[in-house]
């Protein structure tokens, strides 16, 4: 992975934590960032630091406890009736810990759920208004919730019984399941993979409050370098002199129709007049269907398609969202758009049937195609953001490469879906040459080897986004 | 119905068309009664006008064609592709007709449908929000949009075959039922009354655009001159110098625990220093489920209990809401309120479980009974509205009438719930005494009384709203 770590910390990378990257090469401190007197370039980082997009709700929310209180918090929670957190409940520990959730201070109460499964918006105290459209909320059962009895705070711990954090002046309300799932993802079909996960038998109570994250979440599976937090990625930018941040979402290996469209993309904003345009590349990090290319597989295949050239190191930053994925289509994209906006992209790129999949039930898309597009364009408390919709890549047999569809010729061009992909690779067939770098090609071709013989028998495909 | 309708023409009832009532004694048009020079008096009433809400987009939107072009309009109605509209659809026509749903100017285009299903509000062109939480939408079929072909308009028709109105610069789109449902509702639950009547077996295409009425809407079923329209309401309210309007919506027989409700929310709004607070009691006209009792029964009921003088007549309109019924509890409840935002009214009072009904599968209540006022209380585009939550009212054994409840002694309190109420009135048993006027009482007996054996046997029981 040391290329990939390369293209943004731009030196050779150095096996220690992100953290002593971060401070010795690329990412001063907060303050150094905006002050060091650096004379013109300081000015121009200056400049450039303020035309980063302002976090939702003016100023990002970070959870952690500062370090000489931690083990006291520690202490505390030792002390306090405790939760035990599922590993997408501590994803989402994670997500608003970091402030990707700004300005939420911890999981849901009760009039921000129904605020967001209502208006996918938040109204703040002076009146304006964020975009949520996905609950972050934690579910307890009855049990649970006659241990907390009368108590106003619980502690969270992980798996292994460590205290990840403290939920303080809590919130106890009714978890209305099919309900939820109804609003959020416009359906009560069974099958709905993060539904199935973590909701239908989760407990029938949900429970608000204000976080405080004991220390930084890390997973240690050899990607937490990866794991830039919208603070990290802000202050990356700034060092970079971004004046303008493009976000790309992915949950999927890349292709060479995503790196035109992503160098494309960069070259629109050049024409716009933007001198520096930084394009996050921004692989989702949590819970994903059974179906989907595991994240460690994934940052594998990004790892070949970056050491082929195919995307600019200079202005390109991988990093991974730790955010579960809901499979949510047009409401779920306006979480990963709004989470972007709080790490400093003010361009978002979509593309078709974003966060979508298969009906679980029915023949067909779950979402029609172009309301990802639409929705997240009208949506409330993202009208800052830049919407820049995906144009259509193919094969194009003419020049033996990924270009744009020319509808003028469609004879000439060849989709190669998601799940056409994912079959090929699976019976170790090639695409067609300039499809995909054959580096980041055998890496899929690995992973579907790796699956034990049963399950490679018949790999579940959905329906490609 | 004659004394009803003196209540608000306080002028002995003329069997006349509501027109002729309003242009001789209760409502000068428009212009009138903002400029004849009364004097004082005259004064007053500007100043009063002027106190009247704004209507959502600044003007109320009316969509009739003026007089002298409605045979122009109808013959060319008849040149045009058509389409044959139920009942609910003819509801929505009158609806959108007067303007309830201002600034809405037709059936809704994909992105204000869009909007509604996530947003429950529409984003104007000048960036301002008005809440718009139920899709007001007019499906066709294949074949129908087969018809249209080309045609950029298309003529509405009802079930007589005349021409009602002209749909202009029409947008053809799909008609995802499904999500429409989940998330109007926050279910897909079968036997959902609306959406079993006017969605599931509706067609696969949705149309909208600018709808053009060629005659005021009637039903001739002696209660159009009941039916004022957003304007007529408003002129109402300046005719009688409110300087206040607060809205009750109801669909069910009136007891005298809404009596109480109304009678102290005037109290309240006195007390805050307004002088002359107009109540709008206003039952739902349109389409409700089977179990509910019809229009006619109760108005016939609601002028039994006015009758009664429980309510006081210089001070309450009584008018039918057209619009036909969802069952969609929070969701709709947005709607009911911002229609009367459109009529004037700048109180709204908001009860237990508003536009709620039994889960259509579960044994419970399809949603939470608080849902609806929290909902209400934060809905994008009502910031204006003042919500008035409903006090709840039940019949006082000491006191031998319905009274607030007074938690510290619920053993005096019987809670007679609709279900309740129609069971008694079904089997001819009478509730205690104080609980609903005689005269009102014996109109509910009498309708269940003139229900055919058969349905008599088994009268289906809706939670009570």
């Amino acid at each position: 992975m040391a290329s990939m770590a390369a293209l943004f910390t731009k030196t050779p990378y150095p096996p220690q934590s992100l953290n002593k990257i971060a401070n010795t090469h690329f990412a001063p401190t907060r303050k150094a960032s905006l002050s060091l007197p650096f004379g013109r370039k300081t000015h121009r980082r200056l400049r450039v630091s303020s035309a980063l997009i302002e976090p939702d709700g003016g100023k990002l929310v970070e959870l952690l406890v500062e370090e000489p209180l931690r083990d006291l918090k520690k202490s505390e929670a030792l002390s306090l009736p405790r939760i035990m957190l599922s590993k997408i409940d501590l994803q989402w520990v994670h997500v608003l810990s970091e402030g990707w959730a700004s300005p939420l201070r911890g999981f849901m109460r009760e009039s921000e759920f129904l605020q967001t499964l209502h208006f996918n918006a938040l109204r703040l105290e002076d009146g304006s208004v964020v975009n949520m459209s996905v609950p972050i909320v934690l579910a307890i059962d009855d049990s649970q919730k006659h241990r907390i009895g009368e108590s106003t705070q619980v502690a969270l711990f992980d798996s292994e019984n460590n205290p990840v954090a403290i939920l303080k002046d809590i919130e106890i309300y009714k978890h209305p399941k099919e309900e939820r799932i109804a609003r959020t993802w416009g359906t009560n079909a069974p099958g709905l993979p993060y539904a199935d996960e973590a909701i239908t038998n989760a407990g029938n109570w949900l429970i608000g409050g204000e976080l405080e994250v004991i220390a930084p979440i890390k997973y240690h599976d050899g990607l937490d370098r990866f794991r830039l937090s919208p603070i990290e990625l802000r202050e990356e930018f700034t060092r970079r002199n971004a004046d303008a941040v493009f976000a790309f979402q992915l949950r999927n290996p890349v292709h060479n129709g995503h790196a035109l469209l992503m160098t494309d993309t960069r070259r629109r904003l050049l024409e716009m007049g933007y001198k520096n345009p930084i394009l996050l590349l921004h692989p989702l990090g949590g819970y994903t269907k059974a179906d989907d290319v595991p994240l460690s597989w994934r940052m594998k295949q990004h790892e070949k398609v970056l050491e082929d050239g195919v995307l600019d190191p200079e202005t390109t930053v991988v990093s991974i969202f730790p955010s579960p994925m809901h499979y949510a289509g047009p409401t779920e994209v306006q979480w990963h758009a709004k989470a972007r906006i709080n790490a400093g992209a003010n361009f978002y790129i979509v593309g078709r049937d974003p966060a979508g999949m298969g009906h679980p039930v029915e023949k067909r898309d779950l979402y029609d195609a172009d309301h990802g597009k639409k929705v997240l364009s009208m949506a409330p408390g993202l009208e800052r953001l830049n919407i820049l919709p995906f144009k259509v890549a193919a094969y194009d047999r003419t020049q033996g490469k990924m270009a744009f569809f020319d509808p003028s010729r469609p004879q000439d061009f060849l989709f190669i879906s998601g799940t056409k992909m994912r079959m090929l690779a699976k019976n170790k067939e090639n695409p067609p040459d300039g499809f995909m770098c054959p580096g980041g090609w055998k890496v899929l071709v690995d992973y579907y080897d790796s699956l034990v013989p049963e399950s490679n028998d018949k790999v579940a495909e959905a329906v490609p986004a």
